[in-house]
């Protein structure tokens, strides 16, 4: 095994699942999906489908697919509270808040210490995450210096020489569809991923600050297309 | 809250929770214990028990106690697996290996993440673990460049405070018992914790290597007791 994908279902984490399959090919790359008490439990639904969606697409061959394996932190919430794990709570930004309210506290440092264990295990040196700091939201772990660190102490930990690979660390969404349009996903990642806050897949509820990013990046890159025709 | 401990239910992690109650007062500090389906799953119960009988002493009043959270994490052993985790395993080292095969793969570093998200949640800047790279086995995560490496992940990723203390980074099991002394837990820490990897409580099995370590340090403190008398 190569890579470990942390993979969410959602746009960003699918589009890293074809970049580490058109790199290494389906059998050296697995996935992990982290169930931690979200809205959108639906998004596992989607993962499971994604780990052979995208490998037979970019592998030209119906039976490619991903190992996959979905760890359950049901814990999480009791550690922490957002938006996202409390269905009373409205989504959105307190004035003045660095990040809105569905931040989800140390949730990238959680997800990578864990897909390294797995890493490990398989053999595998390389973690992909679509983490980027350009088109998001402001939380902490989503930032390079954050990554950094969180490599150094990961191979520290565990005596490993992990690499964690961020392809989108300082891309738009703009860049990521016209990724997905050339490797020929743009299909899958349009109706078959979930981004949306309210879990709603595909184009999703329209409203959330996820979906917003999602139809502006979709918005320019179609626009850039025009352009360069 | 000033400070989380992360508690095992052995003789470290008990002498640290007496540590940070006489630092801060019970009031002001929590115990996290992780359930990692190690073969002594009774360290929770002995943990349970330390979150009173050390309080109580150290402050001196009987219903003293610190909160104490119990975080399951059933999945451990699907992403590594060990001595510790496998009954068929026959605890050891093998020739020319860095550590023995009780090595939890990235326990520490997960360990204090979470502890670090539910420290955030209750206002609490320190996390106390019993971690010593001076009595060791050789455990990766148990150095402190890791630690230092750890404390600056996790306070990037949360865009908080944390501080990681360490009482014993540098100190030996005899030490420890002559702080246990001191702090009149003696018998607690003698009795009420478990550290052998055999599951059994107090002086334990008397063979593994924790227990080796263990008694070491204890005969090496009333060596030098005796000495100083």
């Amino acid at each position: 095994m190569k890579a470990v994908v942390v993979l969410s279902g959602g746009q960003d984490s699918a589009t890293c699942l074809a970049l580490a399959v058109r790199r290494y090919g389906a059998d050296e790359v697995a996935a992990v999906t982290f169930e931690y008490g979200q809205r959108h439990a639906l998004e596992t639904r989607f993962a499971r489908r994604l780990v052979r969606r995208i490998p037979a697409i970019v592998e030209g061959r119906p039976d490619a697919r991903v190992q996959h394996k979905v760890v359950k932190l049901g814990f999480y919430g009791s550690l922490t509270t957002n938006a996202l794990m409390d269905p009373s709570v409205k989504i959105g930004r307190k004035p003045g808040a660095k990040c809105p309210n569905t931040v989800v506290e140390g949730r990238n440092a959680v997800f990578l210490t864990l897909a390294a264990v797995w890493a490990k295990t398989l053999g595998a040196t390389e973690l992909y995450t679509g983490v980027s700091e350009a088109d998001y939201s402001g939380y902490p772990d989503c930032r390079g210096v954050f990554i950094r660190a969180q490599q150094k102490a990961i191979r520290l930990a565990l005596d490993y020489p992990i690499r964690i690979v961020t392809p989108f660390a300082h891309r738009s969404k703009a860049y990521e569809w016209a990724l997905a349009a050339k490797l020929g996903i743009l299909d899958v990642v349009r109706k078959e991923t979930v981004t949306c806050y309210n879990g709603i897949p595909g184009d999703g509820c329209g409203e959330c600050p996820a979906c917003r990013l999602r139809a502006r990046g979709y918005g320019e890159w179609m626009s850039s297309t025009k352009t360069t025709r």
